[in-house]
């Protein structure tokens, strides 16, 4: 049985890809504000982006502002990529990014709806609640998870940069590195992934330090004014991956999304090519 | 314009009531595994505890488990509650369980689901992203959240009981502490409460002088083992108030919900004359 991310480095080797397509179909962006505009917004970035996306990312938030008809476009847009998937005959990890994060059978609950009633292959999830609520989401090591741990926004400091009191055996440390620590620790089945946004490239280097081997989920890129060269250089592994770059707004909103997507896939190509040399 | 908690006072005085009735349709609850069979263990629960009920306390992922049709559910059990409220001439609160958390847009789309298109009162957010995260639940005071601060469960402590080094200002202090602390500071409009769980006395007491104002929402009691005494000790204001005290399992699996609601609702004004003697 293959791991999670031996399967997205499959696919990240097939479309030669670390561009993660959003799926974010906010209101002010779409035709009209309906659940069935926000499936055809999605449906059209499937058929346009998928050549070029390592992984697909649907944004869990602007389909249940609809309520019940937005989990049904939801589940509409994720059997599209697996039909695409199966017509490519490579198949694109799905990542739902959620931030869920609750206790035991109710963290058992959430994991059911994402990977078996919706049938997505990976999550992201918030680690506030410890290790006992990730454990639902990790136990099939073909699901994987992305673990928040340094947060592209402004107010992530709040909490993730505050220092941990340091011990006999390690000095002080950001909470965030805290998080990637325990992570690592945790990543036994190589299903265990990191949330570190491309807007704080010291975060990244720290995060890359502490977890060598994990793959990054980095966000922030473009809209939120991460700098693309920065952030791979800061994250990236040596052997050239280890980082999923999702990209939304960047993508939806140019008036050719597949050229976009192009684009992007070719420029992180190049800067990886250049990291390596 | 009355606050969240101003509206949560008035309905535990008209009910003289702390208990939050938890609204967990687990599918080995239920009489067959489909929506329909969660919505009518939910509104078979409303209709025989409502008299007792301070507020109602629906979660997420159980309803999440079965798609769309598990939302519909959802908006059904929330309707349902309204209705019930009008009939008895007294509000009663709705918390959605959802331990969301994201950013700026995204978090803006969550409190939009939650509070326009579900229509529900408040709802349970995680710290980890910072107060920018939580900025779009708060900014009416109408509506309310309640943040995640020491959770029941027994991972709980992996994060929330880490030492947070101390300053010039104040000394070393666990993780959930700080979180009360920022909480506190945050709660301008009396619309922020906190999740500190009842399995944990000493952490209830930490966090009652951190915040000596807020209101708590206390799970555990019950299924997870916490003692209500012990934690409604810890936990009360001077006033008698501040704790709202969620039931599931406790309720739901009763031979009689409404006798066991009612129990419960007598147990707990019982322990808060004999502390305010």
């Amino acid at each position: 049985m293959e791991s999670f991310f031996t399967f997205l480095e499959k696919r990240v080797d097939d479309c030669s890809s670390l561009l993660c397509v959003g799926l974010d179909p906010h209101i002010p962006d779409l035709k009209e504000p309906t659940a069935a505009s926000a499936r055809d917004f999605c449906l059209d970035l499937v058929k346009q982006t998928a050549r070029y996306a390592a992984a697909f990312k649907p944004n869990a938030a602007f389909f249940e502002v609809f309520g019940a008809e937005g989990w049904t476009a939801l589940k509409q847009v994720v059997d599209a990529i697996h039909e695409e998937s199966a017509r490519m005959g490579s198949k694109i990890p799905i990542v739902l990014d959620a931030k869920r994060g609750d206790i035991a059978s109710t963290a058992e609950a959430y994991a059911q709806a994402a990977f078996e009633t919706l049938g997505v292959d990976c999550i992201t999830l918030s680690p506030y609640l410890g290790k006992d609520s990730i454990d639902p989401f990790i136990k099939d090591s073909e699901k994987g998870i992305f673990l928040l741990c340094k947060t592209s926004n402004p107010g992530s400091g709040d909490l993730q940069d505050v220092s941990i009191a340091g011990t006999d055996d390690r000095p002080p440390l950001p909470l965030y590195e805290y998080v990637a620590q325990l992570a690592a620790q945790w990543n036994t089945k190589n299903n265990i992934g990191l949330v570190v946004g491309a807007t704080h490239i010291e975060a990244t280097k720290r995060v890359r330090a502490a977890a060598p081997d994990m793959w990054f989920l980095a966000p922030g890129v473009g809209a939120q004014g991460g700098e693309l060269e920065a952030a791979m250089k800061a994250g990236l592994r040596k052997d050239g991956k280890g980082m999923l770059i999702p990209i939304s707004r960047g993508i939806s909103r140019a008036a050719s999304p597949a050229k976009a997507a192009a684009e992007l896939r070719d420029q992180m190509l190049n800067i990886r090519h250049e990291i390596s040399k």
